[in-house]
């Protein structure tokens, strides 16, 4: 791993990390936030949404306040691979900067775009192995990255804590975000979906005695709610099996980095709690 | 005032806005933070650092979050005018983006780059005009916002309750970015220079009588720290008249907005504490 770029903040050490992927085939690019003190420190996983890159959550969410308070590293790695030889769209919902934390089965997608495989895996091993983690971490996002966050959370039980989300597009295969994306890189069979749709993994039981709770705030003045988010379908699943979910609807925020900024030092504490207890 | 985008952030109203200025006589764009709560605030204003605009602090800073607690307007108004008609430089360090808050006397700046003027005058009377401020107001910024926020608050006593800076040019005579800058707005006689010179005008006891201390912190790893920015002269100068200044040298830090994300907080309570006193 090749440090690009180092910043002191709030007392922790911020690195801009790059390396070359096994498992995209390409350079992989994030950033590590490591708190001040010694350390053994649990690992919070940001994915974040559409179009962005390690940046957008680096810069603008305003989380290493809470992450030095509480001694959590926080892992923030880009959306999708990138680069020359990577198959793209031209569209903003679609390919390089649209990975949706799926292993894509479907040409010309398929050879690079394993964004699921790439941060239950290589990402976790390369954290665990160059920084001074205890071993355990959570996971959080926003819209496609709250998604990520979910089904990989749901998906992947022994590697998590907990897990939490800023307005996740929650049930993809009802939302035209979700559709496109699921349709290019998974193919035209829906049953294969169900594996990448948070809503439908929380209703057949796959939160049920691993998360005692998931939080999820969600603007109400979104202009993605109605048609991408649907965050009631995951409210609605969860009641029916009886899974507690916080679902917190915040009055006049919208789907920026300000909403996030607001509430994510309540999300570190959340995972904070459930890391060190 | 156009407003062209509003947020919810901290439980507070972030505009960004644009208004065509009599003073630069171009468009000038600006955003305003007003925090919740039923008011008047007092408002502190932020002047950012070369190649910036209105969005920088607006996004990287952080000091929303204190400016809800402590209940200040923030405004944060571009570097300088902008458009086809402006003149410009191929240089980041002069020409839009890079007002240095002066008022230019040499062609082909004067008719446009009058930042000064706009700041202390028009800008302040928007501000009171339009938002619910109690009439007084605190100035900051960085490196040259730095600058500006120290010197307009020199020139400007009457203005201000109380001025801060994070990594000022605090004698851009004898620093390159100012002396390309103030040569290029100001021409050649350099006892010109000297009322828009941080040190020397703390020298002459500007501050004496007014500012009861300086708050102004600076990275020590900050890579224009030696060349550009020189806080000991500052220091010294406030030294010599009995003028109190606290530097804070911070260790590791450097010049970016991860060092300001660091410590606004300070800043914003430094302001409080005057405006509301």
């Amino acid at each position: 791993m090749q440090t690009t770029k180092t910043h002191i903040v709030h007392g922790g050490t911020l690195r801009y990390l790059k390396h070359d992927s096994d498992t995209t085939g390409t350079p992989m690019t994030l950033s590590v936030f490591v708190p001040p003190g010694e350390g053994p420190f649990p690992v919070l996983i940001w994915l974040s949404g559409l179009t962005c890159t390690e940046d957008n959550f680096t810069t603008k969410a305003g989380a290493y306040r809470a992450a030095a308070e509480h001694g959590l590293i926080i892992v923030a790695p880009d959306t999708s691979p990138r680069g020359e030889g990577v198959a793209d769209d031209p569209a903003y919902d679609l390919g390089q900067g649209a990975g949706f934390y799926v292993d894509a089965t479907q040409e010309p997608w398929a050879p690079h775009f394993r964004m699921e495989s790439y941060v239950t895996g290589e990402l976790i091993r390369l954290i665990d192995d160059h920084f001074p983690t205890t071993g355990v971490r959570s996971i959080s996002g926003h819209s496609m990255g709250g998604h990520g966050a979910l089904t990989l959370a749901l998906n992947h039980p022994d590697l998590f804590r907990s897990v939490s989300a800023f307005a996740p597009i929650v049930s993809p295969s009802v939302a035209p975000w979700g559709e496109k994306a699921f349709t290019a890189y998974l193919g035209d069979d829906r049953a294969v979906w169900d594996r990448h749709d948070a809503a439908k993994l929380i209703a057949a039981g796959a939160a049920k005695g691993v998360y005692d709770d998931i939080l999820i705030d969600q603007g109400d003045a979104d202009s993605f709610l109605a048609d991408q988010l649907k965050p009631e379908l995951l409210q609605a699943a969860a009641d029916a099996v009886g899974q507690k979910v916080t679902l917190r609807m915040q009055p006049g925020y919208d789907h920026s980095y300000f909403f996030m900024a607001s509430f994510i030092a309540d999300h570190v504490a959340f995972h904070a709690r459930r890391l060190k207890g």
